[in-house]
């Protein structure tokens, strides 16, 4: 008898009791100011994922060894993000309430507060690594307080000072880089700082939760987002910073920002795919 | 002396006090559902007209002899549909208060919702005469009832029965059809009834806000639009139900969902363009 | 607890043991042999289908209130033909022998050869309606005689003359034309004579397959096509078509040659979304 | 021993000496005022004709029957109109002497003032029938006379009133259509009038040229050209259009304005190719 | 009253009079040979401006603290070079005369010419720091003297040997290389030599004019260019050279060769704009 | 007398007799698994090689001084991988047995085969240096033992261990990489080792064979291929590495995997046309 379509990422077929990492995907991208289209990442990086292979020679490890589960994507309002976070929210305490790893595929930045609310009421103590080209350290936008370009600044409303650790942010108003100088701990540019930041938090035993988004990495590798910002990093830098991070005791993440549509030839979308790939399996097993 | 850079649509460059048209532009589709891009369609129909001529054989007038004033575009909360349309209904309202025909550039189709608001309340005998491919007559859309999907259902909630005409609707639930039939005056598939409606309204000298979406055209001629629904009208039907409604006491109008970026050809932006300027001509001198 | 992530066309949520009508995907383009990407065809028009309503306004029918099952796409093997084909034709065996109507979503016209084998075999007396702008029957294309441009060639040979009736077809070389004088019943161009071929076919209850290649369409509408060919039909005469064709025994049918990524703007996926939604609808219930 | 790479539109592999028909493409596009790129339509057209059969089912005709010569583009220099105009007349009454008739493949519209040229010394009575959406009549542009928009001006300089047949045309500035009212034979929007003219060009043997702008085509079904222009003709009408001008003693022509890189979908491209197979088969043989 | 709608480059928006920096831009791209498209550049950088924060994190330094108008487009006459040099050699003139430093987006690279003219009769003793990939020393191109690809050949015509210091160039004709052994200061392939230049540049105060064709960058970080040429520099670099640049005395500036439509992903013309803004704030306050 | 339009790649227009190298295209993709198109790269990177210099700075050599002979492409049948494997081997026989260089360029990496299998009955000690991002080393791929994800898995059939030189490779199953470690001589990720291999194979004076998948390039340079794969190298590696290979007896080479339509900015097209250029004169005159 023939069997009903599932669609997964690439080899994330365990059953949802035996997985570790859980994926689920928010295509939502309503306070994006410039240019849509995030809300087409998750589907996306599902489908094209099978362009991939399951294993991975940076790391020797395969996805066919893993037991992750793909929960596809929620039906978030568009228009209404006070009632999609609540909803990510929701998701987000479900599988960390089941001891598993929430894997967040955005659409835009501002999912993030979904997941980083749940986490942070389990994890008073946690921790954020962000991975950026924009500070995202806003107090509003136009008059919205829940924007893609105020997210690490809700974050810290959660958090407090010095837990929001940022790298590779090469854009921001004056303001936003002067709040960081205060408040968060910004390292510009690039990844320099973060072998001492994961050092600490790996030393305290700290929880962390990563936020990769995507237009960290360079236009030229990855234009297919809202905002490309000349001057980021490269492949290979952003995955040796993924398998630094892993040794941190990693709770939750995501990776967001993604715009297909903006990127016909799919190499913005390939490539976000591996790094999907390369962050379950620097993720897995779960420290 | 050098002289700042002035855009506007194509020969519209009448001061405001003696203009009798006022286009505005709202850059706003937080709503839309299914493939966003119509915010940028205001620019594009601005940027756009100067591949036009200002004369139309068709109607054997020019746009030169017209004094027509572009406001540009308001600059709207993305985020919030609340806050973006009560910014377009006072522009709407002021534009209105000083006598003169506002004309509406979208955006999703939400933001009618705005003029309609200003309008009603300056004329509560309002009728709206209604293009589209979709009855947007939903009661809520995901749980919001701000949305381009429920659009006519709050002008509805304004007007009452039998203030609403619609034309071209090929597209809804069953449950909108249903609604339809009791609470508008829907008539499916193209312009059948059109001159009735207008003979009617116009014998009554009744006070008219129309209102084009763009997808009531057939896709092979608009593809730039979000959500592109096949067996629509054409051109030549479109310009003549244009003409037909300029006889009626037109007090507002707004042509909508134009999304360019989804038409790479430029053959949607440069026809949707053709329709304002027909539009115009067809309204000018006010009735 | 979370569950796995089912991908369907709008609405096509039944059990397979309940459903009347099957719908399998064959992402297959090899022998294309001008523009390939018709493989990409399943997936987009299961995926865009959501911009769609489940109700048609056209034949006031709901998919709401039909029993269909999406059996999801075959892994088929890029760069043989035979072992494609066979793959085909076991997969619409099974539904045949469950007294489900499968309904292929192509993928290349050459798929329809297996799904045809799989039909003649079970009905000898079968007769096929055939909508497309080219004839497909020559003899052997470049030495391949397993081609898209061979396809219904190949289907004469199983089913013989005057059991393929086709229609809307304009493009060939003279010696298809010439063959089809003798051969096949050919209507070119349009609809013209499918009525009276209808009134033949439902008079004497012969089980008939329908297939339709979207190019049949005219490239205005369907510019989302490997070879575009001018001068063809509009949505509402294939509209009206597949109603008329509903009224013969319809025991399978299929929808090819949608190639996604050539219409960027995506009113070819969307418009393809739309036949198989009314072919679904007016093929329910099964005759 | 291998042969050099010999491309030609399909089928017009015939030798010069030969030939009855001569293709020449005019890659030439500097005057374009607003979206330049028709230069690179001779090699899309040449390129893909080989999606197209060589046999016409509406005119029962094969090109494999004709003996066509395609003797490639031009190598014109950007930025010098005159000295563009003055290789293009060379070419023309090269293959004007030899007693072939000259087919030439823009680029731009303004390549047709050389052809014309050439013709104009050949045929003192020449006459001209224009296909086109824009009326090309004006004295100047921008400062330019040798501009794509003044093209049939210029050629109105050499002819005199009443030679020019116009169809179509729906686009212009107001002086335009009153040079058109008094010097030229307008026939705005469509074909209506075509019968007439061609009956009376017939009956005195005149010669004629036919120029084809293919922007008076309908944008949906050609948008891949600089100014699209809504409310166009359809392929069926273009072609009867050019079975009928065929009629006529035709002694030179030209196709122009195809921009193949505004059209990805290849559709616009692909007509023009049809466009010219059918313009070949009606002119041949020679009147 | 409503204001018309004035577009400015983000944070151009000074008086003429108190402005220190003016903003022209020369949509012109009649000589490009290859792939034409530049003329789109000026509104492309100007509109798409608004992507980028007025900040820079680079240079803390904020348009918000700069004087600086933006004087819109010129209208140029396609098809005639020597009448749109000659504009444009008036605009720069104007601006130079009232001591304001000109900022001339082009364009194709013709236009520097222009602005080159006006300078070299204000600064006999002027230098041309150049960025390009190409050397564009041909003395003519196709027969044209007046080509994007002569332009540096006409400067030298103006300025004589070892006023011209170019950088980042790998491509051009053998003879072109020569030349510039002799006749120009070369360094190909990146910026190697800069640092001297600059020095002795600054350490005589000579008056210098900065050219940066875009192209001069990689393919990848830019591919919205008529030539991209493999082997480019990085943004980072670019950036160093222009706040080497600065060092001297910079009395105008342009920034060519953007072709916004080549690039569907707005990348190109992100980089354009952050080019741009890093440029002014180098130059401001005017040394 | 007008002569027929024969198209080369730049300045490859050599007698056939006289030549030392011989292009050859092969627009075959049947196998390719995931996006296809590859069978557009020959006829483009011969059209495209026009907005190149014949010149290159890099090698101070110039196209204008070789004498290279461009055959045009093949016409293979589509769906038969064993067919068109056939008739690319007779063409690299009759170029080898004519004592000249055969330069393949595909299409996907499948038509490797047929030149290998050519040149190894030549040579039969003959060796491969093989750039590419996937090792193309299964076995089978969905069954099917032709295909380009098995290419030189069946190379090793013919040559056996220690024979293949694999760079840049970074994509594979884990079974892949296990069959390299032992059978092989494989380079992960860049050139690693190339120096070695080029010494060693050059004091023993092998005839060796270069084939390269141009997605061994960054998808950042090259986004125009069906599999992009992040983690590459840039042009300036590759460059040196062709200028390395070429102290070798190169007997045969091929470029392979442009899907030209997959980037619409061309920038990928006009990279491998560079490649191309930069491999001819590498070789050139042959050692």
């Amino acid at each position: 008898m023939l069997k009903p379509n599932v669609e997964t990422f690439l080899a994330c077929d365990a059953s949802y009791e035996e997985s570790r990492i859980v994926l689920y995907g928010a295509p939502f991208d309503s306070t994006t100011s410039f240019r849509p289209g995030a809300r087409f990442g998750p589907p996306a990086i599902r489908h094209e994922s099978f362009g991939l292979e399951t294993y991975s020679p940076y790391q020797d490890k395969d996805l066919e060894d893993c037991r992750i589960f793909d929960s596809g994507d929620m039906e978030l309002c568009f228009g209404s993000s006070e009632q999609a976070l609540a909803d990510i929210e929701e998701r987000a305490s479900v599988i960390l309430a089941d001891g598993k790893l929430p894997l967040l595929l955005g659409g835009e930045h501002l999912v993030t507060l979904g997941a980083v609310r749940a986490a942070a009421r389990q994890w008073p103590d946690l921790h954020i690594i962000h991975f950026d080209a924009h500070a995202d350290l806003r107090d509003d936008y136009l008059g919205a307080r829940l924007s893609h370009a105020c997210v690490l600044r809700r974050c810290h409303d959660i958090l407090g000072d010095g837990r929001i650790h940022q790298f590779c942010i090469r854009s921001g108003e004056r303001e936003e880089f002067r709040f960081a100088w205060e408040h968060t701990d910004m390292h510009p540019f690039g990844f320099g700082g973060l072998e001492q930041v994961v050092d600490k938090l790996r030393k305290q035993n700290l929880p962390v939760y990563v936020t990769i988004d995507l237009d960290c990495l360079d236009p030229a590798a990855f234009p297919g987002t809202g905002t490309p910002e000349a001057g980021g990093v490269w492949f290979p830098a952003l995955l040796r910073a993924i398998q630094l991070v892993s040794q941190t005791r990693v709770i939750g993440a995501d990776v967001t920002e993604l715009a297909p549509m903006l990127d016909a030839s799919g190499a913005s979308t390939a490539l976000a795919c591996k790094v999907v790939r390369e962050l379950m399996l620097a993720l897995y097993p779960l420290s």
